[in-house]
């Protein structure tokens, strides 16, 4: 097997709603950096403030649960009120976070609201409200303007029960299987392996991090020779149902 | 920022109690693969089997919990017994899977304890018993072998509440900080980065999976041009500590 190769897109301008993100990649990434076979990795944010998933904090009246949290830990209980809308079960509530499942299905901090990397004090951007037809239609898109096969990862940023930091996992996804499925095959020495489902679609999300950085302003990189399997894997495959879910 | 390069390093042999893993890493690297500044990703179980760390189930009692769990799952009774004997502390035992916090503190399904890639139907491989020492011995004993200043990441593969699939993280670490702090920095818009300590240690051996696949005999990769910050690290760090974590 060749080595992957990890590439940074730098140079994306801040993204307005109604921007069309193939067009900011294509120009930042040039004429011959993509080629068919790339997974692009795409943070969230550049799709979301595409689609307009902003809310200007100042249209937003909090509720007494909002009011009530935020006053304990010093948020911003407008913030912590949008955190609320975009869940849609909390998991728990402490030390000035929400742990909570989105309308997605997404179990993360603070539901994916993120007042970073948005311009303006008053603004927070939410999630995509498809992150895997963003996906697709990046990936259709990209197709379209350069005549290129290519699979779409759309990333986030989730922390994590029992360990520290975060890491970056994928949300959307279009144009390949995001679970590389190794039940069946066997191992060298010939023995059958059982647990061996690989999240490749988050492992390749957490590639792509280590070039992006937080704030170096590179919200794409281009994972190359990475042999996905193509299909019409999404984001959604990545989440545990309830039933076979230990920790619900 | 260049990309990086993530490359496998196969043609390792199967590895013997005794064994040296820098003297098989060398020789399957060849004279001019690793370069001063390499991330150098090991799945444990190299470090494991030359430390020893296999039992041959011939020689295990299982307890009456270890019997009683195993004949409702079909499964060894002798291996769940090894799984309770790495285990401090039970998280959640059901459908056949333990997930248990190791005497490392990793919380992590069967305590890591793997029949696959181990020759024998009778012998399962441990975790090493001290990650971060395997680590710095393979860190160490590079150095002295190669003349190279490299980090060296031992990984293995954990599952994870909520999500599906299995990814590679961190559980020893040398020569690298594993995780990267971005708080107190500013994003472009100049908003203060508060949630943005990112487990890189994690990414990295996640990035490194995808070019060892679970057959095909690549149980190490090497990450170039990776700026990490040098220093004590371990993967200890990777631990959230008791009072901070939501999830106990």
């Amino acid at each position: 097997m060749k080595g992957l190769e990890i590439l940074p897109v730098g140079g994306i301008p801040e993204v307005r709603p109604g921007d069309d993100p193939s067009a900011l990649i294509a120009r930042a990434a040039g004429d011959d950096l993509l080629k068919t076979g790339d997974v692009v990795v795409v943070t969230h944010k550049v799709v979301s403030k595409a689609e307009g998933r902003l809310v200007d904090l100042g249209t937003v009246e909090p509720s007494a649960l909002a009011k009530g949290f935020a006053a304990r830990y010093d948020k911003d209980p407008r913030q912590i009120e949008v955190v609320l809308r975009e869940s849609k079960r909390i998991v728990r509530m402490g030390r000035g976070i929400i742990i909570s499942e989105t309308h997605h299905g997404f179990v993360c901090a603070n539901a994916g609201v993120d007042a970073s990397n948005v311009p303006g004090d008053e603004t927070v951007c939410l999630l995509p409200l498809d992150p895997d037809a963003s996906a697709r239609r990046l990936r259709d898109a990209l197709r379209n303007r350069l005549g290129l096969d290519l699979a779409v990862v759309v990333s986030d940023s989730f922390g994590r029960p029992w360990r520290e930091g975060i890491t970056n996992v994928a949300i959307g996804v279009a144009g390949m299987q995001p679970l590389a499925d190794y039940r069946g095959d066997r191992d060298p020495h010939g023995y059958p392996l059982t647990a061996s489902v690989l999240a490749v679609a988050d492992e390749l999300a957490s590639a792509a991090e280590l070039v992006m950085g937080k704030t170096i302003g590179v919200p794409v990189a281009v994972v190359r020779n990475y042999p996905y399997e193509k299909g019409p894997g999404t984001g959604r495959d990545l989440l545990m149902e309830p039933e076979r879910d230990l920790f619900r």
